[in-house]
């Protein structure tokens, strides 16, 4: 029976570890093909690319059975590119990460990672972003067993309409949580936090005596419901949100109705 | 009294007539700053700026009373830069526009327009994005009225938490329609529609022999409810749709509650 295909991506850039874990972790389930960005295209949230040319080049990643290629566009442009392009038919999966840092809250809005996956089911196809809370990530065992069970998963139930996963795993989860994990245990459906972005802009001059900004910034934990995606993967728990792109505010659109400028028709 | 001050920005870059035609349409509801791309940006989704520095370039319009930045950044990164390093104090409206082209379903969700009033948004200030549905764009004296008059309601009334408004305003309405607009009819509050491209690459050779790839795509009107953005759009009405920015898919949530890998704590 022919395997089905498995397109990979990501926002760290196509030499990234976390991708390389991800390659690995599955290629049980089927053929793998990276298209992935040449360079890091973090924050990128969902941009594509209209007024230039991409380009593709192979690239050797040196895992065995698995075809990867470099592109010169954003992650949502390596995604969009691949399906439409370079795969010789429709993959059964599109799979984005394993990020280097979570994408909770705010965060989800910017990034490259997410948009990858999104582009994916944007596209009809199901798709799942992967990130670990980590700042030097040099540890994918753990991230990598659970992309492999979420990913099997996923091919083999789908996912409803409209919808991918967002995952973000714990880095440091103890021992038993470890365990747990590996019995399919220790998984959490949240939904998408508020948790966001002291955001400051360094104010600083270059040796050429010209003022140039350079953002900065501290994560602020918002105070929230326990299923939330920040509270979750905190508390040592893979948080798993499914993420729509009806950007409708229902509520807003309710309290909105009762403006006079609606009633004048 | 003191004047209220707007903040407005775009994606079509700091040279573009809707940019201008939104700075005169405004100048009589307050103080107006600009702080736009120094070039075009468009399909930037929600992207920013981490691994560069910003420059910042005060120009002139020619437009009295308004004073102007041209930023390196994207549009997301100039509405924070504005806001949290350029202006002496908090806006009390953003405005994003008029974007050249319209805004209306999955483009939606690739737009440096939208981008824009979406950072304002995130920075809790009442933001508004506003698009004309044209291809030349020569003529912005409807569009400039339609965001007078809604931009004046919103700064009167405020808008719902965590929303801003997605204005999308069609580009030849009949006469009739026109005289509507003018006395605060015409205007329709709707839902963020699915209409969609029908993409495909281009792909071609380069005159160094070399393989590159190009986005090209038409618009795919969905069959859809009349409320969407893209159809009330297209009957001529002005479509004003509140947009969040929590992407939590509730329908998704309820459906994979039911998943055992969710039963097992």
């Amino acid at each position: 029976m022919k395997k089905p295909l498995l397109l990979l991506s990501n926002d760290d850039g196509i030499q990234a570890p976390g991708l390389r874990a991800l390659c690995r972790a599955l290629l049980p389930l089927g053929e793998v093909v990276v298209v992935a960005p040449e360079i890091e295209r973090s924050a990128m949230g969902h941009a594509i690319t209209l007024s230039d040319p991409l380009r593709v080049t192979e690239v050797g990643l040196g895992i065995a059975g698995v075809t990867a290629y470099a592109c010169s566009g954003t992650p949502a442009d390596c995604v969009k590119l691949a399906i439409l392009s370079i795969l010789p038919e429709q993959p059964a999966l599109v799979v984005s990460g394993i990020n280097h840092g979570a994408n909770t809250g705010v965060n989800v809005i910017y990034s490259g990672t997410v948009s990858a996956a999104t582009e994916g089911a944007i596209l009809g196809i199901p798709s799942i972003a992967f990130s670990i809370d980590c700042r030097e990530c040099r540890d994918f065992a753990l991230a990598s067993n659970v992309a492999f069970q979420i990913s099997r998963r996923v091919m083999a139930d789908g996912l409803p309409d409209a919808t991918l996963l967002n995952v973000n795993i714990p880095e440091h989860p103890d021992a038993a949580r470890i365990a747990d994990y590996a019995q399919g245990r220790g998984f959490s459906l949240t939904v998408h936090g508020k948790s966001d972005w002291q955001d400051s802009f360094d104010k600083r001059v270059d040796p050429n005596n010209r003022t140039y900004y350079w953002l900065s910034g501290r994560k602020r934990v918002m105070s929230e419901a326990e299923n939330t995606d920040e509270e979750t993967m905190k508390a040592g728990r893979v948080s798993i949100t499914p993420i729509g792109f009806d950007l409708t505010n229902q509520a807003a659109y309710e309290e909105l109705s009762g403006w006079d400028l609606f009633q004048q028709q």
